[in-house]
């Protein structure tokens, strides 16, 4: 067991934690760390770019959930060498991502400290929150866009090469829209930050079912973290109208596995932790 | 302007920021850092005191908005050198602090850091919050207990002393019961995180008012942080109310001030960023 899993049941009374975000009523509450030197590296990205992406990762926890964020509160432990500039270049990002999904930043606290880092607490609104555990066997099971992307892109950072303007490992995208829209069809979901066959073990966990796939899917598709698609499951008869959905907004889909009796667990390592 | 105050006004748009806790309809949510080497050293506390006062800390803000805490999300870094008996330690405190206040932990996230950083986002429910800028001309200051063993406690840990297992600074004591029972009577409130001075220069601002002191306060006990003492201000009529409340619950009131027209500001350099 690694240690996050080993610490998360330390609380494990409690049954709400477990999911990309904790459902109490109709509020979705998810809270994620972006430190430096564990998420990102300060060469790697502009100040503006690194708060963009701090609210992004959280965003993304309340879409997997078919929740709407609202509002926001960041923790953010500044150097104390950075200047007015440095403070507004952040500043900007927050409110750049805040404004794209009509998020209102209510609070917070700012701290000195010898490195940038950040946690996020967004508080979404649901009516039908979506979790993991909701996998039915015969499911079939999704992801959206292209993975393996941020894999590469990581492995360029690391060797002091440049990436795209446009990598999502940067600027990750998500598709809110498409997704509020195929989720009454949808019967499990999270997001796709620690890599494919990583989420696939906790749906696995939570759904109690294992996977058959319809074919092999390499390593660098697999283990790619930080790709912020999305993981869901549907029952085939709601195929083709997800795959309308998908066509409006252009949205690529991977029906890569169905849902069966048993268990899946990724032989791969996790680079989480 | 420090940087804290600078990094917020990015945000002033927004006129929600500037309390203890962000008020949404009945719900306060509150958000505090407390880092390794900012807030603490390890040397000082053990695992189970850090993470009970991180939480304190934050459900300190929740009661002097005369709100109940409710849930907490933790975001929680810690040094990958820690052993599986320093992670349940880290628990204990969490879950310590929660139990007392009847505090749900309903998530958050957990990561491999350098050193021990924590962020906890506490939400609570009031049906009547109380902030920092319904000062009255007239109304009686008042503040809690006694200030400035804190600051005597933490300079005695800077030069590798001990200090009392009792210390407020190891573990802050609040009374929330005696809080909440005048609550009905208090017309602004904020909790004395880091001193005197520096709260009542945030409640001049908020309120538009000055101070007229009844006797000179010492430096020692106006510029000592961390004392989580409760700082507020009520109308005379009602001073025999709060007398009679606090005989009750034991705690000691030091009417120290009257607001009147004017402004306050401290000459005493705030140690905070």
């Amino acid at each position: 067991m690694n240690k996050e899993d080993y610490f998360i049941k330390q609380f494990s009374s409690n049954k709400i934690i477990g999911d990309d975000g904790a459902v109490i009523k109709n509020t979705v509450y998810s809270m994620d760390a972006f430190f430096q030197n564990v998420h990102f590296k300060k060469e790697w990205m502009s100040l503006k770019q690194i708060a963009y992406k701090s609210m992004i990762v959280n965003i993304s926890d309340a879409i997997a959930m078919n929740a709407k964020p609202k509002y926001a509160l960041l923790s953010v432990a500044i150097p104390s060498t950075y200047k007015k500039q440095d403070l507004k270049d952040l500043a900007k990002g927050f409110k750049k991502a805040a404004k794209e999904f009509g998020i209102q930043i209510i609070g917070g606290d700012t701290i000195s400290n010898e490195k940038l880092d950040i946690s996020v607490t967004i508080v979404s609104k649901t009516k039908n929150p979506i979790y993991r555990s909701g996998v039915k066997k015969e499911d079939l099971l999704c992801y959206t866009g292209e993975l393996g992307s941020c894999k590469k892109d990581l492995e360029k950072l690391f060797s002091n090469k440049k990436v795209s303007k446009k990598s999502k490992f940067i600027k990750p995208k998500l598709n809110p829209e498409f997704f509020y829209e195929i989720s009454k069809y949808v019967n499990a979901s999270l997001d796709i930050s620690d890599g494919l066959f990583f989420e696939l073990e906790r749906l696995s966990k939570a759904s109690k079912v294992g996977f058959e796939f319809f074919k092999k899917i390499h390593e660098d598709i697999g283990t790619s973290g930080e790709e912020y698609e999305m993981l869901f499951s549907f029952s085939k008869k709601d195929l083709k109208r997800i795959e309308k959905i998908a066509k409006k907004y252009k949205v690529k889909l991977n029906i890569f596995a169905k849902a069966v009796e048993g268990k899946y667990e990724t032989k791969s390592k996790n680079h989480h932790f």
